[in-house]
């Protein structure tokens, strides 16, 4: 089997090639002026398997060329065809919140799932849909979690750190997260109040001289894991630190949360990103052989 | 039936509802600061036609909500689905020029016709495929041309122009829109050299005080056409101007024609654009009402 890697993580799935013992080639991407994107990818053997790598943070282009990728190298004769996305988009639009809503996380979903074989991505954000095949009926798809890899990096890094999840929904990650390094965890409550405005209530507790990690599978505008580290820094904690699955970081999230006085962000390198400090090479390793590609 | 506009053409899929006396609806966009889209759809009796009305310039994102507005306009129970798409995208990659290139107009044609049952559009930039059918196999695919309208407006607006196409591909029709007024016509003979660099041979002939227009399909980087106006006025042309289907205008073409001596820059409304003068209501309700769309 091969790996088919666009430009944006050609580092991340080079390691998960050599992590493989197999090849990895690009795919070239070019953009004309007017906007359409020219894609280009290697030649492939009959029959034999290809993954596409492509974490789809900031979507939409990245689908389309996708797309076109994928399209070609059925056509160039692949036999089994799996998409490695350590970010899936659109899991998060799982409800019509208002009537004539799209539920984007099944359109996009069932998409992706005509597109290829199988799907292998990381720490999907899974609320009202159970597992991954419901939001992603491929024929094979694999979901890891980055929680081990991340309790293993903070009980090594940091002297007893306390985990705090930023929500409710967020309890049995953070758990994970912190069971393999035997560390304390707890979580907040959340309310959000639009796409930027959002209010943390940090559990009571003793946090003066301690080192506390906020944990989440993902930060995006940063709103509200700085009201949290706000809350712990008001409360005592020595210092607060970030750990993310996905460093998606819109716009100016890492002001805010060195506004709110957080000290290091960390992050999986599902994102390609400053905080990237977990190599996601193994445990996708792992995932592309538990599919048994075969040529 | 009913059309549904998407935000950046609203007025035109209005002025198409008004020629067709239909009613219009917004589709509901918004773009969440990760780069996702939210699409909401407007409320759709069941077994109704529906046009979507979305022209595909810069056309990434605009497919990912389209294939996100499809899906729920089907979902809601649409009888007949047409896409109006006055100008279509993706249709210049019509063959692989290196090996492994994608043939993107044959992926993203397929993809449409599974989208929608019908595809209106309006001077497809078809070159190495003869239909529109080939290109987009949908269930019905109509192509329409501007290139009476802009005749009769040229014939109207200048005292006798004479129309120069920028290459030997666009001789047909060139030839069309002059034959509206009865108006001279030549082509120029155009050699590309990567995206934004050409060079444009005109033919010989007495250019001294006439107005010159130039036609084409298409206006991107703008650089066949600034070349093309140069060496017309190099000739002695009184006045040279420009006159497009498709308003696409990448980046700074407007300054290169501006610099080349354009007097002005003249399009339809197939993409919205300061130098649309030509209204494509009326035949692309002639075409839809062609499609027969019951409910």
């Amino acid at each position: 089997m091969k790996i088919l890697a666009f430009p944006e993580t050609l580092d991340q799935a080079r390691a998960l090639a050599r992590a493989l013992g197999v090849g990895c080639d690009p795919v070239e991407l070019h953009r004309f002026p007017d906007g359409e994107s020219r894609v280009r990818v290697p030649a492939i053997e009959s029959d034999s398997a290809v993954a596409l790598y492509r974490s789809l943070d900031h979507p939409n282009g990245k689908l389309v060329e996708l797309m076109l990728a994928a399209s070609a190298v059925r056509e160039a004769g692949a036999g089994n065809l799996a998409l490695v996305a350590p970010y899936l988009c659109y899991m998060r639009q799982d409800k019509a919140f208002q009537v004539g809503e799209v539920v984007s996380q099944r359109v996009v979903g069932r998409w992706l799932a005509e597109l290829v074989d199988a799907v292998i991505t990381v720490d999907p954000h899974l609320h009202r849909v159970a597992t991954l095949e419901e939001a992603v009926p491929a024929k094979r798809s694999v979901s890891l979690t980055a929680a081990p890899l991340m309790g293993e990096f903070l009980a090594r890094r940091l002297e007893r750190p306390l985990l705090i999840g930023p929500d409710e929904e967020s309890l049995q990650w953070v758990k994970a997260v912190a069971e393999v390094g035997g560390l304390d965890f707890a979580v907040a409550r959340k309310e959000r109040r639009g796409d930027r405005e959002v209010t943390v209530d940090v559990p009571d507790g003793d946090y003066s001289g301690r080192a506390v990690v906020l944990v989440d599978d993902v930060a995006s505008t940063g709103r509200t894991l700085a009201a949290a580290a706000r809350a712990l820094r008001a409360l005592g904690a020595a210092r607060v630190d970030v750990m993310v699955s996905h460093a998606l970081f819109a716009g100016d999230a890492q002001d805010h949360l060195r506004a709110a006085g957080v000290a290091e962000i960390w992050s999986t390198d599902s994102i390609p990103h400053a905080s990237n400090v977990i190599s996601l090479a193994r445990p996708l390793a792992q995932a592309v052989r538990s599919l048994s590609l075969s040529d």
